[in-house]
């Protein structure tokens, strides 16, 4: 038994990766895998259309949202947003609050004759309040990242801005309820809370299709795959099926506001951990702190090592923060049971009693 | 039992299903699935390498082409390749053979000021012969479809042209030897011979990397991708170890050469049946004959859906001809074994017993 706190790909529940080996050679007695199956066949049709149905269902989706299921990860999309929502002369405003913020924008430069930086936390600590972001009047949209997973930086409420919010949703997206109509377009990696690595969901307003730009890639065009059912070329079946295993399995523990509950349970236990040490700390400000992703450190940087080795002996695996910024990081999204954070909590207190 | 005569995604062997069950919950005693794991851990870096071994030594691969895992399937690299290879002003020449180089060409356009059709089979069923093809001279790259999947067209032989050769092998690659060096360029959607769908492998000269366009979006950026090991963002992980599986099993059979004598002979009694049949026809050019995708008519339209119909009550699934073209097609890829052929070919001779 092991719990594995990777930031993505993550941990999925365990009956869904029951439910998948069992069904994994001849789905539902047709003598096919799922990854065997033609995706315009009625079978395959059926896995992705209930899919779409759980997650529209469990995020409460309105009808004049759109939602596609297409390849190329988050990143990707860093690309086809300003493609799909602006000609080469228009703008948008990028609040940055951590690496994948910046990474968008780094992005979207290469589409945009004006990409600004609303905002920018350095450090990646805080969301800048939104009194001192400096917007486009004429934005044609305004980026945010609902949840940076590697500082572990959270926005606790949506802004109110005049531009469409399009809003990184990758490491938080089921994790607690989204009021979707705040947005113009959410956007989440698969690997997180969803499924697989290899899928990325967009759901799109539907005013906001229409307005891309000859030159992006049909994979890409919202509208194009809005209007084909995400099937303008082959799609990720097999992780597709597996979203749709995750979202039932979401909605069998009650729904978003559930999960959200025992989120919340499991972040407050594991920050008070790390608040009440004075061996190990994170940076983040309160308000701003993560559900998802708690990064932390020791008092002595070279017991970091250690207490990663000793953790991953301890069966507590995957806690490395990431490369770029170094200390420890626990994931904790949707399938990792609150037993594992008390696991990791346990083991905290015993690592610092040793070394402390 | 059944056989899946699915264009793609299409059937898998079943020892790799087999397999892919058993380690899905838990891969080697590390407590994970592989869909789990950080693609930056040990585990998974062991698994893409070995992957990518398997493939260079079934292809062989010279020293001087980097293998990539990407996503977004052939249609993505459609828009990748013009990105790629050549700046908005540059110039390229396409040979339609059938849809997919259509499809190839028509994105391509998006890119290049000088997009030319230097040979088109109107209708696709064969390859126009080289002598009257129409090339630019200063093109940056000749593209080709080495067979059309829903045609059913092939070349028989490289065509020797001065600018590289980027060739779509999707429905081919590892069903006969290919002479890697002979071209600049090859890719290949994994849902025919590789694996499931959601990945494209592409193999690329080395010399020809870092001719990207500075608006290449960074996933498809082949140098970025080159450098990072397929990592510029998280790949598709559990398709990149499903086609580790896929290669070791063709290996396992004897490698290419082993596949692509069995192919042949698969092909060539299905091409048999329906020649002298008088009631089943291939339209196309016997020396344009495609191994993998054999389409087919019958004398009278209106029983092609009684075809389907009854072969799909028989165990013969999926042998609808692509919407686009009508008729039947059987895809008679790596995994289909040669016992499914035989029954295809009993069942349409006991068809046309009761029909002809």
């Amino acid at each position: 038994m092991i719990y594995n706190f990777s930031a993505g790909p993550a941990a999925l529940p365990a009956p869904v990766l029951r439910q998948a080996a069992e069904e994994l050679p001849d789905w539902h007695g047709t003598g096919m895998s799922v990854m065997e199956m033609s995706h315009r066949g009625r079978d395959f049709i059926g896995i992705a259309e209930s899919a779409e149905a759980s997650l529209r269902d469990l995020m409460d989706v309105p009808d004049d949202y759109r939602v596609l299921f297409l390849q190329g990860g988050a990143t990707g999309q860093f690309a086809a947003i300003p493609m799909n929502l602006a000609q080469a002369d228009g703008a948008a405003d990028y609040v940055i609050t951590g690496m994948w913020g910046k990474r968008a924008h780094g992005e979207g430069s290469k589409y945009l004759d004006r990409v600004n930086v609303a905002a920018i936390a350095s450090p990646s600590t805080y969301v800048p309040p939104e009194t001192h972001w400096q917007l486009t009047p004429d934005a044609d949209y305004v980026h945010i990242t609902l949840n940076e997973t590697i500082q572990g930086v959270r926005f606790d409420h949506v802004p109110s801005v005049a531009a469409p919010i399009v809003a990184d949703v990758s490491s938080m997206i089921l994790s607690e309820p989204i009021n979707v109509s705040d947005f113009g377009v959410l956007y989440a990696g698969a690997q997180k809370n969803i499924g697989p690595s290899g899928l990325v969901v967009v759901i799109v307003r539907e005013d906001l299709l229409g307005r891309a730009r000859a030159s992006t890639p049909q994979v890409w065009n919202w509208l194009e795959n809005a209007k084909s059912g995400s099937m303008i070329n082959t799609p990720p079946t097999f992780g597709w099926y597996i979203a749709g295993l995750v979202f039932r399995w979401v909605a069998d523990q009650g729904g978003v506001p559930a999960m959200a509950e025992t989120n919340r349970r499991k972040a407050a236990k594991l920050y008070d951990a790390i608040d009440q040490s004075g061996f190990y700390a994170n940076p983040v400000a309160p308000a701003s702190r993560s559900l998802m992703n708690v990064p932390f450190t020791v008092a002595q940087p070279d017991l970091e090592s250690v207490f990663v080795a000793e953790a991953r002996s301890a069966g507590l695996v995957n806690l490395e923060g990431h490369r770029a910024v170094g200390g420890m990081r626990a994931s904790i999204y949707n399938a990792m049971p609150e037993a594992g954070v008390d696991a990791l909590i346990d083991f905290m207190k015993e690592f610092e009693s040793r070394h402390g």
